[in-house]
């Protein structure tokens, strides 16, 4: 490894320089306070897993498997690194025989997937999930494509959403001939409508050897009563009836969900990847624990990685104010701590360069204001607030400064 | 492993609950919010880094690499889960010539060492760390110490701040005649002081072969100049007399201080564990990336886990209002979300259980308020508003309950 490759970070993952850290920051932020409104609460859990959890056989599945990043600690235990958080939430809801329902959580966490690299897939990434554990009904499933229309307002993205239901899905496929052995990977090619195109599809399910009309199937396919409900259900919610549509080639990756299923995706945007995804896996939790009991469960998972990627930029650093001492040092300084009393993000030069070294300091920064303390303004209680973007300065009070910038 | 061992999480790790996780957002959040104000920029960096990078031998140390979790991934590269925030904050800027200085960041993350387990001791741990980088002057010393000050003032902690410096504490070294071979592994003796006792100290200094009167040495010791100015720099930032004190025996821990060090600690409190920590690393940017250049730093290090140890019980739920429909749960639903749209956040019952088991679940999760939506009130465009603490029902419109929630 040569002393450049050495300081990089990993292959797969990044930093975030503050301008880009600000801007997730600020997606995590938005996400979260949606999530809060809609009541859910927040959950930590450990990025290290016992391997045994992440390799549970109802968990992610094989592929994701061979992803998973091993070790070992000291003690000779098997860990991993998570690659999703559901698996966590799993392990939580098995091993809190006491906890009340309907139990609904949301994490913010990374996770991991030593994956092959595409545009926009990482091997260090940040997931915002929502989920909704023990209620059956499919008020919980529009709940979820609710709470993704106000995340998006929020965020001030146009964002749709793609919806089906795995059971109808799967009764497509029946009555299509489709044998029940080939229906998971057939609705594994299906998903890849968007991705692959028609064609793409087609050659994929005669390989499968599948050879009816799927697709005509699908593309005449009527919204099932279960479709239908949760789409009454929606307009409960006040979701827009442009910003969920049934789509019946819509399937999902993974094999643990049983009824509803959604994705989100750009809204006219070129990019067609999907910017959050989810569904109902009312099976996963208890055979997960070796439970009897039934615990339905429904959620979604956004990516900040792609939000960030379209999301519009936000301020290239959160100094609000830098000030300049002329001479003025210890002044300048008190004057900094009052502005932060009043709220106000500041620094002051501590290197005693020159006023135009500094001016050029802040704005190359992107610092929306500098404040020149000089004696003679000082002596009549003032300070000196320039906008380094027009230039425009003023001579005003401490207050009026935290006033004008806040 | 158990079936129940399998459920837990690693050893040395942790899950934290809704109400725990509630304090710990807290404790970061408000962090977060000092060290904005002060002018620190948000980074993030990966969890994982390449092995190299944590080996370097001028970072962590010996003792920190044998506590380092390694792995590799499907190139075969050896990785590291990173044990600190600083040695990823080298890696940045030894990476990136073009930084303008001072470089002042901050970066709340978790970090992982494979030790001991110990009272107050985690194998995953968060960190919250702000340095300055680029500026010789001791006022950004002075600064770490008002921001702790600030952070500590904000979450209602009664904290005080020892501090010493390494030049100075080596000096003191030289005139008692100690060896300067010696003298790193004295002051890691001497740091002890707190924790083992002056008997403690005295046996390992014997083990140690010196055998000069130390602690006398710096028990009489007066401030050196360097540390008297930097008293004076706090006072100019309106740091407490009683806040910061001088305390020759202080030395910390690393190996990589070269000037101030300075150790926060709950004033008053039992736990004489740190709750906050740091220093003056002026050589170790540029060794750890072969420059010439030196490139001066300062920085502070929280410890969330142990500030959540002591820090007051914040609410357990995020929750404030919990709606019960009485066979009105597509009205409840609109409500709920006009709510939220006021900023309220809230919950409906979507299993349809009684009145009474949903007041119960809303009381045990701590949810303050409850709306019961009934056919009779909705008529009069009201709906009851119950205080789940004190009992009390109030008929109140929509925007009303808003009101007294918020």
């Amino acid at each position: 490894m040569t002393d450049e490759q050495m300081l990089q970070a990993p292959r797969g993952t990044r930093d975030f320089m503050p301008q880009e850290k600000i801007k997730r920051d600020w997606i995590v932020g938005t996400i979260k306070r949606e999530f809060e409104k809609f009541g859910f609460n927040p959950l930590e859990t450990p990025a290290l897993e016992n391997f045994d959890v992440l390799s549970n056989k109802f968990a992610g599945g094989e592929e994701i498997l061979k992803e998973t990043y091993r070790l070992k600690d000291q003690g000779n235990r098997e860990l991993g690194l998570r690659y999703d958080l559901t698996v966590p939430l799993c392990r939580i809801i098995a091993s809190n025989n006491a906890l009340a329902m309907p139990f609904k959580r949301y994490q913010i966490a990374s996770a991991w997937r030593d994956g092959p690299l595409k545009t926009g897939r990482y091997r260090e990434f940040t997931q915002c999930d929502a989920d909704i554990v023990g209620v059956e009904s499919l008020r919980a499933d529009a709940e979820c494509v609710a709470l993704t229309q106000s995340v998006f307002d929020a965020l001030g993205l146009k964002v749709k959403m793609r919806v089906n239901n795995r059971k109808f899905l799967d009764g497509l496929l029946a009555k299509a001939g489709v044998p029940e052995s080939k229906r998971a990977t057939v609705m594994l090619s299906i998903d890849k409508l968007e991705k692959i195109g028609r064609d793409g599809v087609e050659r994929e399910l005669k390989e499968k050897g599948v050879t009816v009309e799927i697709l005509e199937v699908i593309k005449d396919a009527k919204p099932s009563r279960e479709i239908g409900e949760l789409f009454s259900y929606c307009e409960e919610l006040g979701v827009r009836k442009d910003f969920v549509v049934f789509d019946a080639s819509l399937a999902r990756g993974l094999n643990y969900y049983t009824g509803t299923v959604f994705e989100g995706y750009l809204a006219g945007g070129k990019i067609k990847s999907s910017v959050c995804g989810g569904g109902r896996y009312d099976d996963l939790i208890a055979k997960f624990s070796g439970r009897e009991q039934k615990i339905p469960a429904v959620g979604i998972s956004f990516g900040v990685d792609v939000i960030a990627e379209v999301a519009a930029e936000r301020e290239k650093t959160v100094v609000q104010a830098f000030l300049i001492p002329i001479k003025t040092t210890a002044r300048a300084i008190a004057i900094a701590q009052e502005l932060r009393a009043q709220g106000v993000n500041c620094a002051v030069d501590l290197m005693e360069r020159s006023i135009s070294k500094n001016l050029d300091y802040a704005s190359k920064q992107g610092i929306p204001f500098a404040i020149i303390v000089g004696e003679q303004e000082l002596k009549a209680g003032k300070i000196k607030l320039r906008d380094l973007q027009s230039g425009e300065e003023k001579l005003v009070s401490v207050s009026e400064a935290a006033e004008i910038i806040g």
